[in-house]
């Protein structure tokens, strides 16, 4: 499938969404135990609105709505990041929004989405019950279906962090970026690449879930015959054609990483900044400490911080008063 | 007891530290509940080498001995954050510490402190304890004993946050800050009221441990007659003349917020920011959402997150692999 993303339309969905989202800080990594490259930089898109940089998806999507879309609602399923953002944006703008979560969706998460206004309904074992359900809910009710990846403006939307990136750091030279749906990293690459072609650009799986590179070597979409990972977030059973397709032209490396170097990085991010992460949101500082990719020949490197929703209700716990 | 610092000697920690410790990011914070001022940002000082303020004060220290006093090497008492900050100061300047732990420290902090390579020792029931064992310890070897905050050279390198603060934000007009010995005010209240005299400078304390109001109301330094707060890095029974001197100059306010406050602030800043911070660096927030303190009407106000060493262990458990 041959599929482009313009400038243009990037350009344009970073003006619409910025009163709705973070500019969210890129940190110099001074050396402190000197085991990672001094010239790392770490783009923490953890404190974007929400903690995910789901919601600039969200907005490019909501604020391109017509009244009567807005009126009639949107739907999403996602026990993960996506739901809690698109919650988020709906109460902004004031439009109703039916999230669906698979059975076991944990009362935390549940919490989190319905503090914003949401409606949450439980249906089924797996994300792709609860998937089906919501596109059957959004057909009956004429409301807007809002997929996490496989779709123009949410693509667009998340491409709008490759031109922040850029804006924060001109000479960006390489950046790692993990991939789920692959709609973050088919978003920034096709800014980055279009603007700044040089750039190398490295994209991250759990070992345990690999679509995108599954696709990438069978040159099409198809579902993996296995998923497990601890990294919820980065688990969908396969990639969509528009992300691979973006994927193909703007990505130069994809690698895997295992579920213990990703908690090893979450330690590692917890200890030397203070940034407690979920697995997807540590993957690519695994990528770097498991030695499976080298960005030491690299004076502007960059580790994209995609996500923060790690499950801290036992930390919590500690201080109950 | 009358006390100052000059803005010269700021200036100069300032200079003397910065290729050691971060610059830290001031978050503006887009309403998201609109539960606080749309205009409040936040300093993450969280973000800081070691995860809290204590590392200015340190480089400033440290940085400062003479060759000789350098090879004697460091000594403190501290289960928190000063101690953490010490360890990681004397492995980067390559000078021997060793921290005094009470024992009934906690597994966590010791092997934060000893991943530095500092040695660690417990000693006593209490800080009291443990910090007048290491003053001894000192006497005996000839090192230097560095206090976490009677010590000028410490006051001067907390106080370097009020110019970096002053330089993200020129026209900042309020700022909250917590206070346990009072260092950190104290030096940061000097910076900011000697280059800007009208921004308001408000300190915030636990309600069972509010050693520095008891001192400003008894007009000198004296012990609380009991200390009781989960937020541990707060709590010492009394603050010093140094900083009780700069908080009556320079210090416009002190409001007192409650353990319950300080831990629903901590699941504010968790669910609206993505940031996992010990009790103190929430209690700030605490001031602004138990209306002990109106930021309404400051265009440019500023609350201060000074540190992030919260108990994650907890935490982590949930990602075994």
């Amino acid at each position: 499938m041959r599929y482009d993303i313009s400038l243009n339309d990037l350009q344009q969905a970073g003006t619409r969404i910025q009163p709705y989202v973070r500019h969210t800080p890129l940190l110099p990594l001074p050396a402190l135990r000197g085991d990672l490259p001094a010239a790392l930089r770490l783009k923490l898109e953890n404190l974007q609105i929400t903690g995910s940089f789901k919601a600039r998806g969200v907005f490019n999507t909501l604020l391109q709505l017509s009244p009567a879309e807005r009126e009639r609602g949107v739907v999403a399923a996602s026990g993960g990041n996506h739901g809690a953002a698109l919650a988020y944006g709906a109460w902004r703008l004031g439009l109703p929004a039916t999230i669906f979560l698979p059975e076991r969706a944990s009362a935390d998460r549940v919490a989190r989405i319905a503090a914003w206004g949401a409606q949450v309904v439980k249906h089924g074992a797996l994300w792709d019950d609860a998937h089906a359900r919501a596109v059957e809910h959004a057909a009956e009710n004429g409301s807007t279906y809002v997929h996490p990846f496989d779709a123009e403006r949410t693509l667009i939307g998340q491409g709008t962090l490759g031109l922040e990136l850029l804006d924060d750091l001109p000479e960006l030279d390489c950046v790692l970026i993990a991939i789920g749906g692959g709609g973050l990293i088919a978003g920034m690459a096709a800014a980055i690449k279009q603007l700044r072609p040089q750039t190398r650009i490295v994209g991250v799986e759990p070992t345990g879930a690999a679509s995108m590179r599954y696709a990438v070597e069978a040159g099409h979409v198809l579902p993996l015959p296995e998923v497990r990972t601890i990294a919820d977030t980065l688990a969908p059973r396969a990639v969509c054609e528009r992300t691979l397709a973006l994927t193909q032209q703007y990505v130069d490396q994809i690698v895997t990483v295992s579920d213990a170097h990703m908690v090893t990085a979450m330690r590692w991010l917890w200890a030397e900044c203070n940034q407690l992460v979920e697995p997807a949101g540590a993957a690519v500082i695994a990528a770097l400490q498991s030695n499976v990719v080298d960005v030491g020949v690299y004076t502007h490197p960059v580790a994209l911080i995609c996500g923060g929703n790690a499950a801290v209700e036992n930390a919590f716990a500690a201080y109950a008063v």
